[in-house]
């Protein structure tokens, strides 16, 4: 068991904000799901002059990739924190572009982080363990890792950002999201497994095969969170969970970016449902399992441009958008 | 008749960014239709280091509006003008955020703008007839429209401008944006009339009817640009039009925005086909139109937000998020 108190948004704030923007319209204007997310935002507090974001940036490895699920080995995982820290990543230049400060945190990956300068080191374990053969990790664990997440929730809305969003690495990771998306909705893990950073067929014949094992040997309980984290689940994903918890623990948004980051914050969700309140959402992701998980969470992206790359990318673009919105807002009723 | 020069795109400059993106996309790596983006730019000439967008807002008004196809009466056309000139429409917030100048052009409203400052004064006439009982406009009238709209981007571009972009005003300019989406693809008008900024079904039937009843007085010849655009066009399509043909004649990318917009875009398509190639397209609208328009253009959206505001309001959002792909190209190429 694991709980965390979220507060209630404020709905007086967000019909305040709805009726402005029922005014507006009226002179027939729409900025669609945009208003929505400002709604959205009063209602976790008084909507702030501009956007100070922040982006943790949660790594793991996943003990599936022995069974070559990924068309990268696991190293890669190392070589695009090395590029984050050097700033040469794509990832870190879009963040840059969006004013946004990025923290790598090593959750759980397979390599030794702890003398680069720059990892916020929560290692829970060196990667998880092959969920075909048992759980990917024990309830200990889990809880360890998603608090790894609250705690960097928690220094980020310390050092004044007010936004945060989610990011991840981890080479491997959207087959343990296909699995947590089929576990906990309860549906068949053909409609959740997708191609992932682009596998060929006979990959993805082994990551439906690896998936369906996975659920098939655990037997994780759909809508029980933790659980289907520990089963089928990866420390980045336990991260992201803590990572959205923490921030609507404490009234601050977060924006989910990606496949694999709506693959823990639908864990969030399942531990409080609550947080669904403090989620905003960056991109629809051209993974398979995204747009359901969406649904779940009834979340509306505002780009939908075929990116799947994660790591907090669609964010990065979307928050200079939303950013655009605020600004309108704000001038409009001023 | 009317012609423009158009140059080819640079084939072997869109396959060397082609072959560039996809060494950065084996890595896992993917930003979807904005990698597609940043190739067509290269075949438009050496990439920019950033964007210096320019923004042509074409108003015009629109002899249907004595049906009371529209929300809002004919002034609202010149309250939204003199908005822009004050800076406090919104769509010159969001223009603003998109580090944008914007060029307000008139060219055909139903007001005596000659005296404000800060407008283009190209008045062909004093708004289009009503195209139930006859021609929107004298060919002569359409040519003089659309050099409107050259000249424009001809003197965005002397100013430094290196993106353009197209806005629009003018009360019940989607009732015309309907009439043209039909005429032009030869299809039932049923299918292109939408809602624009929000009209009751009562009003909806009478846009409807209207629409229906220009196309069948004036019997325009669908992929016939010209005749389409004179039949049962507007001023500000014929701007618009001419924006994106001189633009493209010059080897300047133009983003397209919003529905009406995109007409403007079809009919420039089909003066020359040519300048597809020097298209970029903001957001989709909710307007029923709208991805019809862009399937034609073969034009692929970034943002679907349920915006349908128009006034280049999706282009000032998406320009950020494009400006975030060519910062990524230039760092990971460089």
């Amino acid at each position: 068991m694991f709980t965390i108190d979220i507060p209630s948004p404020n709905v007086d704030a967000i019909n305040e904000v709805k009726m402005h923007w029922a005014k507006i319209d009226e002179k027939g204007f729409s900025l669609g799901v945009l208003e929505r997310m400002i709604e959205k935002l009063a209602g976790m507090g008084e909507l702030p002059e501009e956007f100070n974001p922040g982006m943790v940036l949660m790594c793991g490895d996943h003990g599936v990739m022995k069974y070559k699920v990924s068309a990268f080995p696991q190293e890669v995982t190392l070589q695009m924190i090395n590029g984050y820290l050097r700033k040469t990543a794509g990832a870190t230049v879009l963040a840059r572009h969006a004013k946004s400060k990025v923290y790598i945190c090593d959750v759980g990956t397979a390599f030794d982080l702890s003398n680069l300068k720059g990892i916020y080191d929560y290692k829970v374990a060196w990667g998880t363990n092959d969920f075909t053969q048992g759980p990917a990790m024990s309830e200990e664990q889990a809880i360890k890792a998603i608090q790894a997440g609250i705690d960097m929730a928690n220094m980020c809305i310390d050092k004044g950002h007010n936004l945060l969003y989610t990011g991840e690495m981890g080479i491997g990771n959207t087959t343990a999201t296909a699995a947590i998306a089929a576990a906990f909705m309860g549906i068949d893990s053909k409609l959740t497994v997708g191609r992932g950073s682009g596998i060929n067929d006979e990959r993805l014949k082994i990551k439906q095969k690896v998936v369906a094992d996975g659920i098939a040997f655990n037997k994780p309980e759909p809508g029980n969170a933790l659980d289907v984290l520990c089963k089928v689940g990866g420390y980045d994903h336990a991260g992201l969970c803590g990572v959205v918890l923490g921030a609507a623990a404490r009234g601050v948004p977060v924006m989910i970016d990606g496949v694999n980051a709506t693959a823990g914050a639908i864990l969030a969700y399942g531990i409080n449902p609550k947080c669904r309140e403090y989620m905003l959402c960056s991109h629809l992701s051209s993974d398979l399992s995204h747009r359901k998980m969406l649904e779940l969470l009834r979340l509306y992206p505002i780009i939908d441009a075929g990116m799947r790359l994660g790591e907090g990318t669609g964010a990065s673009v979307a928050i200079p958008v939303l950013a655009g919105a605020l600004k309108v807002y704000k001038k409009l009723i001023g």
